[in-house]
């Protein structure tokens, strides 16, 4: 056997047509993708680890991913550019580079940050549709912003995760959640140590609620305390959401 | 006959799938798309007239359309909301209205204005892609902000235009052309009276092959005065450039 080497990869894809992250039957996913690339690259079966799924629809401006290669002719550094050559279109490689053997995209993973993309509109608009969320109803600005604070911090995040995934524990630690108005669009940027399943996109559908005059600002603390959701929060269509960054030590 | 109205109507689609904004034989354009809305909601055979043809695969935020209807009991300003009942996703009327029945959509245009939209990268990112061009070279910005300024103001623009299509005359006045950078995305803004066909994609083309150093800014004052295009400068792909608005007095 000759060397062995840890790669880590940042990846930006378009969501849209892929059925999430993780390879699965009868649907194509962007580790399936990855991993026939390398096939076609290395000649050997590689299985890539992300730092975690997005699910289907979701985009991503810089998933962190990696794999283990043996005795392999490219340089760390150009597996990005390898890669691109043979990736089909919607996903590309932004930058490949070795690291410790230790390290795991997932395992290693401490910080994440998303976005999520809405519009405010009566009427739906075709060139924002694709990666941001019509919303309806009259929001209120600065009520948001003081929706989104509420949630920094260490909570129990219980009442805002999709259930049917089990995680060890509801407990994460959100350390900046911000939202931006940049004419009738908004921007929401949330760092955390992890996130429970389809949190962000409940999250934004709780804040959005509050915008819209659905629930209250102090409906937001009593869900953090109780760990029930209100049934007036939608979770928002995964097109809106974008993974943007992993933060590795 | 009853009462005859003639309702402006504006627009907004995403190019991509789309052969243009003119009816065609074997291909899904944006006209058809639109006749054959009005024939459901009206029951009649109604053609639609637009400010101007938009290519295969240009956007529109704010293409102008004009049509007459016959005693219809939608009221003009309901038009919009009505056809978007029925027209396909990626195209959304955004507003209808009654105006003058000497208004034409494309004869009474005064000015129009078109964004072209690039990103600086030397990898292709899924999330531009469907909106925006890359360009691999570096980019001088000051340059380019000097190279858009000589264009304003009234000029034959011969040397600007794709050949095939006839003109009356190839001089238009250009009213402002601004380029702005944020972060590896350049926003071009270009408003005039008019343009010939391609005009947008290759006077953009000509800032860019500026920015890239492929050319000179007198080169600029002597394809005005000559007549006679740089081999160097590129027609840029259709998918950056979206008419923005159209204005009438």
């Amino acid at each position: 056997m000759g060397e062995s080497m840890t790669i880590k990869l940042t990846l930006s894809y378009d969501g849209t047509h892929f059925a999430g992250w993780q390879r699965q039957k009868n649907a194509i996913s962007v580790q399936e993708e990855l991993e026939r690339a390398l096939f076609s690259l290395t000649g050997k079966n590689t299985t890539v680890v992300g730092s975690g799924r997005t699910d289907a629809g979701v985009h991503a401006e810089g998933q962190v991913a990696s794999f283990n290669v043996e005795e392999c002719s490219i340089p760390p550094e150009k597996f990005a550019v390898a890669l691109n050559t043979i990736l089909p279109n919607g996903v590309r490689a932004i930058k490949s580079e070795r690291v410790e053997d230790s390290f795991n995209a997932c395992r290693s993973a401490k910080r994440k940050t998303y976005r999520y993309s809405i519009y405010n509109s009566k009427i739906e608009l075709p060139l924002k549709e694709r990666y941001a969320v019509q919303i309806e109803e009259k929001l209120d600005y600065k009520k948001m912003q003081l929706a989104v604070s509420l949630f920094v911090g260490e909570h129990d995040f219980k009442a805002f995760a999709a259930s049917g995934y089990s995680a060890k524990t509801t407990v994460r630690n959100i350390y900046s959640f911000t939202v931006k108005k940049s004419g009738d669009d908004y921007a929401f940027l949330v760092c955390g140590n992890g996130f429970l399943y389809n949190m962000v996109r409940i999250l934004v559908g709780t804040v959005v609620a509050v915008g819209a005059g659905k629930i209250k600002l102090e409906d937001i603390t009593e869900m953090l305390k109780t760990g029930k959701r209100d049934k007036n929060i939608k979770t928002l269509n995964a097109k809106g959401l974008c993974l943007v960054s992993v933060e590795y030590i």
